[in-house]
């Protein structure tokens, strides 16, 4: 068995008659695969009885599996409790902000601060970390299931109150260092002690202090990653040395509250649940998307690869269904996750339930457990490209260019989205307005091929990059940006986006003109600004020849906002457009040479078209080599455990492509040497 | 008075001064009524305080009536309660799943299952059918008033938990026999006791086990179904030979959880309020939409008619209106809904109400009492047309042609309804995408006028019917399949939709292929499936020289939903062509001869276009004389009591129409000899 | 210092750190501004514990204010408590109709009938009045800050059910006359004694009866009007005689239930926040609109003008921004307001907040406290056109027409919205359909530039005007009715609208055929009427021989309502004309000479073209000059002191004009002799 490259199925035998185990498990070994990830809603079939532990089902099942030469991963059931812990303590469900009650049947409905609740979890994880931590055939671990996900990021209820209150007096000290802080003097809400703070349950109107919303944001991502670390502690002390430990991340990315580097610090590696398209979604997400989020996961932990906990095969959803993928796109998927850090597969799910709230989500076999198309392109190409791709699996994805982007800056788009085209909520828990405008600033890189990674402000290490997309970078940190500053000047790129600046890390406006601590930096002084909505302001690029060119025969776009700029020493490189703005003819981007670097200042939002022509100039003067192939093909480029570089052609299009001089099919990929 | 044909009123004479009754009487009797209904929301007046009854307004009134020999419906005023009722126990006041306590002072607000609101309702029943049972003017009862409209259908207060575990329990027997059919061991909600269960509340995010809400519609329908049946044994024991029980049941038919078949089975009659434009409605409902949910009544009850006890005279909403129909229109409504089955019209409302929330439901004249346009209409259509449509109306009406609805499967619909396309949400506790769908299947037989009846799958007499039209038959019992294939092989015609057969009666994704148990019955296997939304797909019909020419100049559509299809012994007759789709050239709609008999399966739900063309071979096939007669133009074949077969033709345009040689006015209805 | 205009702004030195204190006044000194409003958040800095008053911070500020001769308004900071209140009472906390309690930490969240808030917030007052009546410096005292605002109009906690049924038993004495007054008679809702009766919380589907609903505003505005009226006869008793009071009212004005005449009849002035843009708006309010709602501010009080007491000068928001208006426009807006009838002008705010809700609503400055180029433009205007515009700001604004609109009339279209048309919601809490109906009705006026008053039925005086406009009025007083007609008699000129004279002041429908009252002076009767939704009807002009022409080459539209008109004495000036509607060829306007007057009525709402036309011929036949000066131009006649005319003319383009023989610049104001 490869660690270089694990494929896997998650798989729930507790679903299933004991009769079809062994079949399925040696259809699971004929077919290549080496490891099932399974246990991770199982709490009260592991303690049915309050202390009361039973591990036959899944020993029966590991024993068949190694009889297989299967391995595992093992899910911390913490995600859901058994009916009992509900008898004991109703309290521990959660509240929604939207004041409704979680109720008992569902999943993630239970407060993480709750003690009852966090106890009789972490009892559970030492009695399975004592009872499957010894086990060879175990290779890794699963905290909990999408901590955070469908809102359970936020609770308000009684034990998180009091959490709150305990969490604020460790941060301020004093009730008058909040007040300060927060500017409570506005609106005349001065607290006298900790514990008047209102928890920020769904206003009428206007809502709380942001300096609030933020706050409580940064608790409830402490929260979850207490939650998580307790079981990491506990099972880290009876792991033996080969088993990983990791946790399955979610989308949208960014679009609750935790911090995911936090949550994946003292574990082995990130993990993901990657979905393209899910639900009722027409058509999957745009390719660059997925490539944000997977780039995103990878970044999040130091080891540079992650894994991918949850494979797409069949189409999902939980009452509504949508677009089909080819089966052939199904495959492409795992390999472009693979082509982004991936170094495991599991695939979701080994069989579709017959019952539930998930018997709409397909897996690799439907209910009837006969072959599918999918199955077929599945099996055919983890057989055909796994030994390509292991040779490069678990090597670092090398990268020259970065997309940084702020957590707390995000926390703060999801309750004052500065503008309606920052606001997009799928669904009533989730604003995914600041995952959407990374993604299109992660684009140019998808777009010319540059292998580019994705770090947070807090554990970016800029020396190892020649070009940095940092966009609204609004809690500023002053230390961050001296580091900012230092690089540029030592030969750095750096391309900022509007409102970066704007705020101090109490989410302040800032006392100095905008763009506030960049000002020197970007050469230039932001004037005024303009919230675009969903609407767009004509913008007109003069910076290359290309530019001026294209200039006279369309027009190219800003979208989302603008700030109209002022250069002090910078060069405008385009200027506003529109004969519907006052501002037009004001510039709009510019690029400031600042010691041995340069710096460009984005005012505004760039269209597809403008996205194309300007980074065209930008990677040029940061000395990268991009390469536009197409739109559709995705290249990523690798280099082996020997050390050779290759290149990963994905081909995200139905139709037949020549690409440097290779044919790839339809929703084909390729590796091939680099060129 | 003939009964074959009863002409009405819906009469609140508790709202107007007594001085106005002789006169309003007089001119009912004058213009032709025969008949009042009234007293449906007048508890207070009959119990004005616990146990003190007082009929004396009601006996003073049907005085007056049977002084100008008219009879009278009296309804049982349930759907509201005195307000000493609430004083005596406020916890009769119903919980929605959405969380909200409904309030005294609007309607439905009572919890069916709270025992103080149950034995209050039994003794005013008790009450006045001791009163009123033995009157000679009464000729008909009607129980309670449109049971569970306006999202009543559900409760979840305390008196429905302690309910709905007796029921769980009643059903299940043992809690392991629950777990293991709703398949709890799915994210570990398996319950150890029956009081565990919770009921379905709105959730934050993903919803409860389909299972639960399937069963808490199946309870919910039972507490309505016993709610009524309580009113009707106590009436029944107390009424004339001649009186007749009904209820009004309302739009749309299947978007609440009640089986209105269970509900009307112990009645004489089902009862319809027919409302084809309601609120700020901008057009009428489609006239096959109208006539799909008159044939639904009609088929509720085995006496092959229906009562209409509330028709559309003005324009009614409760805070906006919307479209007015010409008053022509307003007496073509009532000729179809005769033609349709009713055989008696109670016109909603004699005058509209000063005051209140229906101020804007405007009667036949408005709350001045001069005489209108509508009232000139609806009079004069009366005078003309009863004597030719008491010939026919209350005979049964004659079908060949079924369409099978799935009670269960309607219920599932609501909260798993696979496909954006079929999530229809006029209000929030509305969701009309199977009744929509329903239409469209219900279509066909209006646009080739073939008298076609509507059945469930528990009522359906198949020897009835040469062509049956049974579309997402999910919910599938093998015995009913099993009558179906004897049907078909002793010659019937089955037209199935897609997802027929693909989950057992417990909601389990069905064990082998799909369609399930339909497989041999239809001759295909489906393959896969796509959800296409609110979006279509292009097929291409090929079945026919007609459709093999039209295919090369029109584009046929497919919405909804897209089963991909594999003929084992079936004939292709459509496939899909759309560049868009993977499965392009895939099958789409097949055809399979079965012993004597042919099933054909739609794949995708087909657009209007690729109705006209499809139908027009699958009548033909069946042996149904069906003809085309032009949009908006209805002809339904009744047959006299004589015998005589006659033909009614609908005008539903606002154009004069030459139809089989005979000129119809602009919403003209003509009686014709049949040919 | 000038009295007849105030330039001012809104400062919160509290949020500043003092020594920035002193530089700020000596800048608002040297640019001109004379006054500043502060002190309405600052209840927890004036009383920090219950009964301790500290004045010391503003008494140092107003020091630093005198020395530089700037006067103050001060408003009591009653629309939010400090937290101890809270800790005292949790139950002073509202409760909205959607049933969400309102939390500390935001404003506006107290209920006006807890007596616990009651009382603390008069004792404040009292100190307040006690301290810094005396002071000569204090010119003014704004009560509370905007009363009512963001859903708080409306409560539904327990001390408000005590207060409302106090109330209902004044208003009714017995509970029999509210049962026949409501009409509860209806769905059997007759209630037995007062502490029955509802609160109109949300319900899940039909709402309470209308009657309630109206009750419920009005009493919710006394609530409102008592609240104000406690502190402006403490403040009346301490003040000194130079001193005015007023409140700020804000948008929509007629989208809450508070009747704002009531509210400001015992102070000096009404008050407005003045905001044409403002959150993620793409763009500002129509300039009719802003046009509208200053004349509906100016007519709440008899002394004929007003006061801005928040004047828009940067972008403002609370979570997203939106249009940027160019500094020029925003000099612009503060003439309109001036132009029509505002004698005190305050911006909002002198520098813009670094924190909490309204960390986006800009002022003058931004946080940084540098020149801005919209403080260059602010302060341009102000010292330039000051000297003109002083000369008549605080002079009556002449007026020969008037637009009458009726308060209860528009508490019930927020309920009772007819027709979808009418039904705008930009947020929850908000329903501006009657708003923006008005605002088309007062559009002719702004178009021909013909000085219009708006004045309530309450509140008119009839006889100074020849041309009164009467949309919608519903709730008919038949006192008011008969008053109209005298006038009208005496050669007054009446346009009534669709709806007029429909209901009686309990809100019946009226026992007459429609017009009701105003059949007579109309002289029509409405046979029947549609909902025209978002549609649309054609309409055919056809009074003068301009409109014949412009019929046979445009479409005239009504919007929103069609009544469908019979003459009996009045003359047919336009018929309905759309092939899609049965009541084609219908008449639509009528007009109606009575005694020496004449009675326009309009069945359905005119589109902008035909608002054109048809004002035209209203207003010559008015014997009004009405002078069409261009889209965008708008001119108000104004008489100074010395009672000379002059005209403001108003560019409210982005284009230089030539108006009247004067260019007028983008944005420009032109003070010129009137012609």
């Amino acid at each position: 068995m490869s660690h270089n490259l694990l494929w896997g199925v998650d798989w729930y035998p507790e679903q299933w008659d004991k009769t079809l185990w062994e079949s399925d498990v040696q259809r699971m070994a004929e077919q290549g695969f080496q490891v099932v990830r399974m246990m991770e809603f199982a709490w009260p079939i592991l303690e049915p009885r309050p202390g009361n532990y039973d591990f036959s089902l899944f020993d029966s099942v590991i024993d068949i599996l190694e009889k297989y030469k299967l391995t595992v991963v093992l899910g911390t059931p913490t995600a859901i409790m058994p009916v009992w812990l509900v008898d004991q303590d109703p309290t521990i469900l959660a509240v929604h902000p939207n004041r409704l009650t979680r109720d008992f049947g569902c999943r993630r409905m239970g407060c993480m601060n709750a003690p009852v609740y966090q106890k009789a979890a972490r009892q559970l994880v030492q009695a399975i970390a004592d009872h499957y931590g010894p086990r060879q055939s175990i290779i890794g671990w699963q905290i909990d299931n999408e901590i955070g996900h469908e809102g359970s990021d936020h609770c308000v209820c009684d034990h998180c109150r009091a959490a709150w209150h305990r969490w604020l007096e460790k941060r301020y000290e004093t009730i008058e260092e909040l007040n300060r802080r927060w500017g409570t003097i506005f609106w005349g809400s001065t607290y006298t002690r900790f514990d008047q703070i209102p928890l920020p349950r769904q206003q009428v109107a206007t809502n709380h202090n942001p300096a609030l919303l933020l706050d409580y944001d940064r608790f409830s991502s402490d929260t979850a990653v207490s939650w998580a670390e307790a079981q990491v502690q506990i099972i880290r002390q009876k792991a033996r040395a080969h088993q990983f430990i990791t946790t399955n991340l979610y989308p949208a990315p960014l679009a609750q509250c935790i911090d995911m580097e936090d949550m994946v610090r003292i574990m082995d590696a990130a993990g993901w649940d990657n979905y393209p398209v899910w639900g009722n979604q027409d058509e999957p997400l745009p390719y660059f998307f997925t490539s944000y989020v997977l780039s995103y996961v990878r970044g999040l932990h130091p080891s540079g690869n992650f894994k991918v906990m949850e494979e797409f095969s069949g189409i999902q959803g939980h009452t509504q269904l949508g677009h089909l993928p080819p089966p052939e796109q199904v495959a492409l998927w795992t390999n472009q996750a693979i082509a982004r850090g991936a170094n495991a597969i599991f695939y979701f799910r080994w069989r579709t339930a017959p019952y539930a709230q998930e018997q709409l989500c397909y897996g690799i076999r439907d209910t009837d457990n006969t072959e599918t198309e999918r199955e077929r392109h599945i099996i055919t190409n983890m057989q055909n490209l796994s030994p390509v791709l292991k040779t490069f699996a678990s090597e670092p994805v090398p990268a020259e260019a970065c997309l940084v982007y702020d957590r707390d800056t995000s926390r703060l788009i999801r309750e004052q989205p500065l503008s309606l085209g920052m606001d997009r909520r799928p669904t009533s828990y989730m604003q995914v307005g600041y995952d959407a405008e990374l993604a299109r600033w992660f684009a140019p890189y998808v777009l010319y091929n540059v292998n580019c990674d994705i770090k947070s402000t807090k554990s970016v290490n800029l020396d190892n990059y020649k070009l940095i997309s940092l966009p609204f970078y609004q809690i500023t940190d002053e230390a961050f940006v001296q580091k900012l500053s230092d690089w540029v000047a030592r030969g750095g790129h750096l391309v900022l986006g509007w409102r970066s600046g704007s705020r101090t890390t109490d989410n302040w406006n800032i006392d100095r003109p905008l763009p506030g601590l960049f000002r020197e930096l970007a050469g230039i002084r932001v004037t005024n600004f303009e919230a675009l909505g969903t609407g767009s302001t004509g913008i007109c690029l003069k910076d290359t020849l290309i530019h001026q060119f294209i200039s006279k025969i369309i027009t190219c776009k800003g979208e989302v906002w603008a700030d109209i700029l002022e250069p002090e020493t910078a060069t405008i490189i385009a200027r506003y457009r529109d004969s519907k703005k006052h501002y037009t003819g004001k510039p709009a981007f510019t690029r400031n040479k600042y010691g041995q670097g340069f710096v460009w200042y984005l005012g505004t939002s760039p269209d597809p078209k403008t996205t194309f022509f300007l980074y065209k100039s930008i990677l040029k003067q940061a000395g990268l080599a991009g390469r536009f192939l197409g739109l559709g093909i995705e290249a990523v480029q690798r280099i082996t455990q020997e050390g050779k570089t290759v290149m990963v052609l994905l081909n995200h299009t139905s139709k037949k492509k020549r690409v440097l001089g290779k044919i790839i099919p339809p929703w084909g990929t390729l590796v091939i040497d680099s060129i």
